[in-house]
């Protein structure tokens, strides 16, 4: 069928002007005026709809087409007129119209606000609304954005693997993965699970970081990034976890901290312009509609530097307001999220990087300072989310390595592989994690994780 | 710290000739002539290596150097020189050197031929390798190409979930996913393992393929893809089966057969394309030491029109030479590698599509034709690899397919989503799958899956 998409019509309307085309597309609404009406037609391949204009005198099934339920999905051949006094550039004046299907009347997203908590029970129909049309499509160009930014400067994509035997990775629960019958678990002599039985031979899980891989790839290529999905089985029921997400993870061999801090800084800069370019309608809708102001701020972010502040600097700085704060604040403490927003909203209305937190609240692979306390790690936190970053620069030497591993009563031979790097061509290095959703929820002003993921999976939840 | 990668000192070789530059890399040889010596240093940044000319008069440090083992990383500073007559185009007379990091003497890669099995066993070194170099490289720049040509076309990516709860994709065994106590399974008083305990609330897997939920959302973008991982728990041990691997998933609404076929035929001859113009010195690696004649043949399929022949045709072609074959061929029976290789190595020399399968060894999905014997089904056929890609246009009607679920004796409850898309506006519609590890193999000439996946799982094996 020889069809034109919505979006090419608005894009190239003086060309197709006075032609006869064909549309195909889902009726938003339908308006029947008895002897002509019309139709508000969306195809997906743009926010916009587009207005059908139709004739009781020119349609034979006028009364079919004009008694159609919303959701119906329609082939309509018309003429393009432009009409610039109008509210819309153009229309369709219907020369005839096809319904593919018809839209039983039961369809539950009529023409009314729907609660995003009522949405949620429906997501497989919940991308035909405004809302989720401009959050999925946003979420859709953002991720392309990402693989530009690091293929046009040379870095490798890197498939970690999902599935992990490694129980070491240590950012968080993890989920088990089996072949093994649950109801009959196989069991050795002395009681454990026989996982000698099970698909891999060995106990496996799904990955909570591709990071460690992610080195074994840098130290060969040099700049690398993994973008793949990412699980944590915490039973935290809040707007910001997922027990399934998306993480992007780059990591540059002979880069330091300010060397993430610099490619971090620039990537969201780079992924906001280009999503503003090339989503201009979802970004007026999510600032009229969502979050009022999102595109001032995006702006105002993609054209200044970020804030960079060490955390015993930022400390100080909460210390001063610790009567605001459910939790105090003091040295050593990990740094909560109404900590990271106060950083972010109140002090610097900006996004900041905090850097060089204590040892003691990283993981055992960041880089230690020469002071004995601090490790060379830096949180990139945003307003309105607090952290969406997480990074270091990761400890080279072998030595050090290995004692923090023994330190912290884990096994050097756990890590043999992750060791061997330092063993042969060791060379500083760093990296650091994006959350995609944090980053979509960002862009959109969307305030729960539920509505930028497809089909969000979360503590009882994996409908659809 | 200020470095020029290697990839740009062989792209603007003119323009940083006779200049003073600083690059980062790891030793792949180093050469002791005594008074003077080379190093081919490669960073990542692309498959060449940079030659590196020291001189004992002017290095401090001229033993240290030529006494490194492979495998170091060294920081050189030195003046780029155009060597016009001489194998490679350039080199870098070194006027420092300094070891970042010195490499162990068992370093396991010396400068010899390795087999792809003991590479196999160290996985986490073997990407510094001219094989894995060339081949991980290429798999990233493919994996953008797909990106690139469904973006460009306006398709929206889907993330879908790796996590589901559905039990009813049908494409083959799955993973179970669970956060049960294996030692201590919880159990109802009838028996049953009780998944009321798990962290979804109900059993839950890893996903076999991403298209039903693709079908929600081309329902409202039009044209939608998926590109993420997907898991088969199948105890097969073959060069062409992982449990765990990248697949793409296009959906498109308002499209039949011919346009599956049309843009899954444009989209492997743009990732030949993308892939040959980005990738010229990884190719010419691939068809000089792994798949001689790899170039002409891509070249041949990127140009030529892919052949289309009847599932019923086919069966007749592949009759007539019954006797080549371990399985003998007969109508209704499901086509196996060897009658796939045959049909497009020897009869069409090319890809080919074989259209219009028995309804009895495809999905229950898949389009009925009026025949009332065949579904509109295709599979593309590729030689060397057999199946590619599988695709359908799929059934948009409620009715028959309703039918079709009971009459698999499958329950169209557990389908109510699905169905639901019928309800609402169906329309004709259709997609695809591609094997993304198939489709590198097919690109790089690699005969196992192994060693197209940086840290394959397959049964037994989900090391690193």
């Amino acid at each position: 069928m020889e069809r034109t998409v919505i979006a090419a019509l608005f894009a190239d309307q003086e060309a197709l002007s006075g032609q006869t085309i064909t549309v195909c597309g889902w009726a938003r609404t339908i308006r029947d005026m008895k002897t002509f009406g019309f139709i508000e037609l969306n195809d997906g391949s743009c926010f916009k709809n587009l207005q059908v204009v139709m004739d009781a005198n020119t349609l034979d099934n006028y009364k079919e087409i004009a008694g159609q339920n919303v959701g119906a999905a329609l082939i309509v051949t018309g003429t393009v007129v432009l009409t610039p006094q109008a509210k819309q550039p153009l229309e369709v004046k219907a020369v005839s119209i096809a319904v593919e299907g018809p839209s039983a009347p039961d369809y539950p997203l009529q023409k009314k606000r729907h609660s995003v908590e009522f949405l949620r029970t429906i997501q497989h129909l919940r991308p035909r609304t405004n809302l989720f049309s401009a959050a999925f499509r946003v979420r859709s160009v953002a991720a392309h954005a990402i693989h530009c930014f690091f293929q046009d400067r040379g870095f490798v994509y890197a498939h970690t693997p999902i599935i992990t035997a490694a129980d070491c990775e240590g950012a968080g629960e993890m989920f088990q993965v089996t072949t093994l019958d649950l109801a009959n678990v196989p069991m050795t002599e002395d009681g454990q699970v026989d996982y000698s039985q099970d698909f891999f031979g060995k106990k496996a899980s799904l990955t909570v970081s591709g990071q460690l891989n992610a080195e074994n790839f840098a130290m060969a290529f040099g700049n690398v990034y993994t973008f793949g999905p990412t699980f944590r089985a915490e039973n935290s029921n809040t707007a910001r976890h997922a027990a399934e997400f998306w993480m992007v993870e780059p990591e540059m061999a002979f880069a330091d901290l300010n060397d993430y801090m610099n490619t971090a800084e620039d990537m969201i800069k780079y992924i906001i312009r280009f999503v503003m370019e090339r989503c201009p309608d979802e970004m007026n809708f999510f600032n009229s509609f969502v979050d009022k102001g999102l595109k001032d701020r995006l702006e105002h972010v993609a054209s200044s530097d970020f804030g960079r502040v060490s955390y015993t600097e930022a400390v100080e700085l909460l210390k001063k307001v610790n009567d605001k704060f459910d939790y105090k604040v003091e040295w050593g403490c990990d740094l909560q999220t109404e900590h990271e927003r106060y950083l972010t909203e109140q002090v610097f209305k900006k996004p900041v990087f905090v850097t060089d937190y204590p040892k003691e609240i990283k993981a055992f692979y960041m880089r230690q300072n020469d002071d004995g306390k601090t490790v060379a790690a830096a949180d990139c936190l945003v307003p309105g989310i607090g952290e969406i970053i997480g990074g270091s620069q990761r400890e080279e030497r072998l030595d050090v390595l290995e004692a923090r591993i023994r330190e912290l009563g884990m096994n050097p031979e756990d890590y043999k592989y992750y060791c061997d790097l330092r063993r042969y061509g060791s060379c500083r290095h760093a990296g650091y994690g994006l959350g995609f959703e944090r980053m979509v929820m960002y862009l959109t002003g969307i305030g729960n994780i539920r509505d930028v993921e497809l089909h969000p999976r979360t503590v009882g939840n994996a409908e659809f």
